[in-house]
């Protein structure tokens, strides 16, 4: 266990100077505290190393809840202090895939080294070791908060894009002229309603996670990074609001256009059954077999009774015509 | 009286080396204020020894606020912060029956001691009693705030748990395909939330509980180990509310196919009406016995009146065409 | 005037040891400031004594601003720090009646002194003055802050219970096999949401006076009793919340089971009409008097079209049952 | 224009001791920063006063940010702590009017003088002038923070007054007896929540205002005041709400009832023609002239049937019955 | 690419007494930090000079994580503190065109410079040029805090006069009499929804931008403009919601008029159907051609059978008046 533990962890050490990317050969080689001033980045892809965590944290003088920490079945999204330490976990959206399932990210950091710990490797932070290796920008010359503040941005870079090409989909298929107040409409509206909860509940336990990064007070550990992503998460927050009110007024639609073309067909049925109704009822009267029915004898009476019909009707589409129903 | 309140209480007491659990003879053995080290968890079960409980509270010299609060009828979730003393008193809803109950808890706490008074033996702690006495984990390093974090933690754990597996039973009664615009099954979207409602009460009354747990000063009191467990009912909350508004969904669903329907059944009948009743009424004409209708004599006159039936039907159904009604 | 005022005030004086009743016989008797260590609790009913408030406010050097405050003729809920002195006014819910009104109570306190004017005698405080009477708890070893919470303690009690009764009332009138999707139904779910929102808003004002209890910093003044009485208002808030979301829930179940009866009477007039519309044009087809219809001379005509009219009338409820109507 | 700026501005001087109502006679003589211990109340009708304005600020050494803010075109309410000033400006509610209009009003606050700005003259403050002139009460022997009190308390007591004459007047035409599910009288409902949101909207703005004079640290500025009329508004806030719940009840009792009246008229038309359809096609049947009918020939034929019509109705009527449908 | 820059960045250096518009002529010229106590306000237009940016920052010694803001592709609205300079980037509404689109603007303050980048050239901010160069108000006197103030309140005056001519618009067509209850109607009602909540979140974005501002603290900037701006914000978004609640109001009315016609249309086919219905039939039973119908030969039978028709049909009318239906 611990050969597959060190084989899937990594080590970059760095500093404004240097650059070393490297793999430990044992676990007592793994010094977290040592007094070099360079900055460690070590990952570890897999939860299951419990022997592996506790032997490194006592080995470190680490807080011992750690330990506890990091036996946990199930990671929600959560920042807890320790002794001069932060552990941060992180539910991610899996955003590479159609249904967004979630990955929980670790990491636990110090002025000095930040470990994080994943499920398995994945393509959101390798931009970041790569402007490390090339040393751009100026992640070099920063320490571990700045480092995370590049872990942070990269997954809510990745939900804004994703959201973003969702949305384009999305308004592709729920276009105006596309409206049709059917269920198989307002499934489709109500699915992309799901899946803007989905990223919005993401994207708010990511915001609460900024906001407590932002007012931890480490000595070494500069928390002004954290409030330009805080307010990333905050617009992508308003921007799904902003797009389920849109879909919302939808389904508002959807409702109005059911009533509208109800209306449309009971009108219809309801003109026409006025009309005829009366007349058929005059056609039936004179049908009937009474032997003394005088009207049946006159010369005109036909006719006459089709001028009695003509002038019921022109009353009827009078008097709806009056009532405004078309 | 007293006898059955000794009978009903245990008394574990640990530190890092020791492990002892006993049960008290005499009330008067009862000191939670001794100057050992180690750290006692003292467990009665049934809130009625009120008189064990003041002879307690006086004897060692603790708040006597806490008499008034050990003789409440009905206890709601709460947080109170005596002499260097925590009275917690919490509503746990009973996860194990099908119906939601609810059965309450109190405890006292102090660096040094934990007492916990439960209305009868369940099954939520046992296995802290089991790492205690099998000095797992860290628990016997800590002091009673680690306690009452595990037995918070329990809780939560055990909310969890029930909500999952109630909501595997749900998802499959609600699926997708099942989805009926009846009041039958707006009758089981509407229990599932009531039961959400019950969980989310229950999980935002614990919050607070642990929010005010993570406020409290009290030397010797470490708070870090409730943001973990704060974090947790959070998510839990977020979790709740993202079924709640799949389940509303699934309400404007309802109400839509509701509107579809009704649409599609007035449209048949209208459309059916439309064609047939100018063609039952000239029927009716010529269905009079008035002696003088010339078309009846003409010898085409049957042929021509079908005739002008299929040119009538005709244009309805062009007419219906146009409109877009099928 | 001063007589009347005089013969509607009552002191109450009691200490660890003892415990006094009696009346004053002059305004100039009422010493507030006096400084034994016995706690006063003076009672007056009716607000209108507005000179004899001066009177005593000057003679004892309260805050002169109480003036103002008693001369109000309208006394919402409030909570108001003076020179070392509480003005708590409180529009308390009249629970014995049906109907729900509202009376107003003042409270000015002191660490030495408790002041209530109420409208009338009431039976809220009885059992408070007994105890303190009986020397039953621990309420005379205690000042003006726990008799204080003693009072607000017996409002919200009357509340919760108040609650409770009407809640069974109301669960006996609308459980669920009583639903009917008539407005009269709808009403009676409305006025009980009526009747929640009153509840509702004088919970949360009550929470809201307590809350600023909480934050009072004035020496002699312990606000660690109002802790407990403001959870016990959260937990009735969410109590009627939770209520409030039930009824929302059959608000929704009358509308959908009206949609539903509205489609079950649609296709029942739908079905029937479908069937019989054709097969009464046809009849009527066969009724028409032309000289010149063929198949009336035929044999074997009448028997043809039953035949026809009966395989019409198949292909129809063929068409229903594959549409899923019935 | 400086004459009628001295002409549209008065001056009132007083303390506990003296009051001096005045004119000025030229702008020199206004002077807020002299050491007398009297307190100044000087009023402005009018806003277009700018070179004066500028030329008060600057002669008493006012912040030079007063300046803009009065030259502002439109005014929210606000306040502005200035150098130990308070800008407060207020958007108040025309209530004297049938239609709520909107009149802005400016106090410019130091502990020793309230300069007071408004439209034109109006009967809010009358009783305050008379109160100070007759020194009733104790807004003599107070500093500008109480008069500032006593002139918002007087826009709010107003608020409240006009909120429950129309409250009457609403009541009165909606009461539960009057509800008709025509758009008329939702548009009755709809116009009164208007209404209601423009005053909740003023009673909002005017709290947050007083909120924000609560929480200002000016030397010889008392906050305590503010608390009371704070609650006020809060008060008046929570009334507007529960009107507003009870006319959203009002709203789904109109929808029930229109989808009551609604399952009414359709059940009736239903059951008719469900009754008639039939027995009507059984008459077209019979009365139809194919020359061999064998039926028509018997003796009872016509017996027969009409025996089958009575049948068939029964079977009608009973299937309804067994239904509920009445 | 440098003279680029340059040619696209302006500096305007101004002080009380001074007032200069210059250009640079090489990026070493640009100083930021000399000591002169004039203010520096300068203008770029572009976002696209990394380089030119790059080498400022460092060439003055600011803040180099402000190297890492300039290069992000997206801006949202945000305020971030860095050593001693603010930087503020807005995402502002294009309110100039129909559709609201949106635009960026950062802008970099400390207390001696303001440095403005914008896309491109606009005349938001030409009023505030001039104001500097005529030395008109107090611009001149104050430092780059209210510099910054009348640039942020020239966009909020931009948002306040762009949503009230639209809402005019809005109030024209959506007028009360023009309620209709159709789709396009209700899409006219939602599509003016969508441009409100475009406004509103374009307004609370700067609302929160400007509560973070009232916050900063850096020696010399003044945060008190602040708060004068942020209650505008506050009074539009109040606006905003208001308008909203307005259009929630005429989304009832639609669903209330669409309900009231439907009852209409039913009604009116339902009288009209009851009273002829039962007519028709007693038609079709005298139509049949039964050899033995005694009714047939008698000689009044046709005028007792039209007295029996009236008698149904006065009952059916009678009957449908007790019930209320017209
Ligand atoms: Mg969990
Ligand atoms: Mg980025
Ligand atoms: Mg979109
Ligand atoms: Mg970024
Ligand atoms: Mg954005
Ligand atoms: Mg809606
Ligand atoms: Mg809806
Ligand atoms: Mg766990
Ligand atoms: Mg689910
Ligand atoms: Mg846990
Ligand atoms: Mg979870
Ligand atoms: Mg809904
Ligand atoms: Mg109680
Ligand atoms: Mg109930
Ligand atoms: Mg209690
Ligand atoms: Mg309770
Ligand atoms: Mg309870
Ligand atoms: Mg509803
Ligand atoms: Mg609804
Ligand atoms: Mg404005
Ligand atoms: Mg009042
Ligand atoms: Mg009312
Ligand atoms: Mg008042
Ligand atoms: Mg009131
Ligand atoms: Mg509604
Ligand atoms: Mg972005
Ligand atoms: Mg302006
Ligand atoms: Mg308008
Ligand atoms: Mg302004
Ligand atoms: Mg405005
Ligand atoms: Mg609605």
């Amino acid at each position: 266990m611990e050969n597959t533990f060190l084989n899937k962890t990594t080590l970059i050490q760095y500093s404004d100077k240097n650059y070393e990317k490297s793999k430990f050969s044992s676990l007592s080689q793994i010094n977290l505290s040592d007094n070099s001033t360079d900055t460690k980045w070590i990952n570890t892809y897999g939860f299951d190393f419990h022997d592996e965590f506790k032997t490194i944290i006592l080995d470190n003088n680490l807080d011992d809840f750690l330990i506890k920490l990091l036996m946990e079945e199930e990671h929600d999204t959560k920042v807890i202090l320790l002794d001069d330490l932060l552990f941060v976990s992180i539910n991610v959206l899996k955003t590479d895939e159609k249904k967004l399932d979630q990955e929980k990210m670790i990491f636990i950091v110090s002025p000095n080294f930040l470990w994080s710990i994943q499920e398995k490797p994945g393509d959101y932070f390798g931009w970041i070791r790569q402007r490390l290796e090339d040393n751009k920008g100026i992640v070099r010359k920063k320490k571990t908060d700045y480092l995370l503040y590049l872990i942070i941005e990269a997954i809510i870079d990745n939900y804004e894009e994703t959201y973003l090409k969702h949305e384009e989909l999305s308004d592709a298929i729920l276009e105006a002229t596309n409206i049709r107040p059917t269920p198989d409409f307002t499934n489709l509206v109500e699915n992309r309603k799901q899946e803007l909860f989905t990223f919005k509940k993401a994207a708010i336990s990511l915001k609460n996670t900024i906001v407590k990064l932002e007012k931890v007070k480490i000595k070494g550990v500069n928390t002004k990074y954290f409030s330009e992503i805080k307010e990333q998460t905050i617009n992508l927050i308003a921007d799904i609001d902003f797009e389920l009110q849109e879909l919302e007024s939808k389904i508002n639609l959807i409702f109005s256009i059911q009533g509208h073309r109800l209306n449309e067909v009971m009108k219809t049925l309801t003109i026409l059954s006025v009309i005829f109704i009366p007349l058929t009822f005059l056609a039936g009267i004179y049908g009937m077999n009474f032997e003394n029915i005088p009207e049946l004898k006159s010369q005109n009476g036909y006719y006459i009774l089709l001028g009695v019909m003509v002038v019921i009707s022109v009353l009827a589409v009078w008097y709806f015509k009056r009532k405004k129903w078309f």
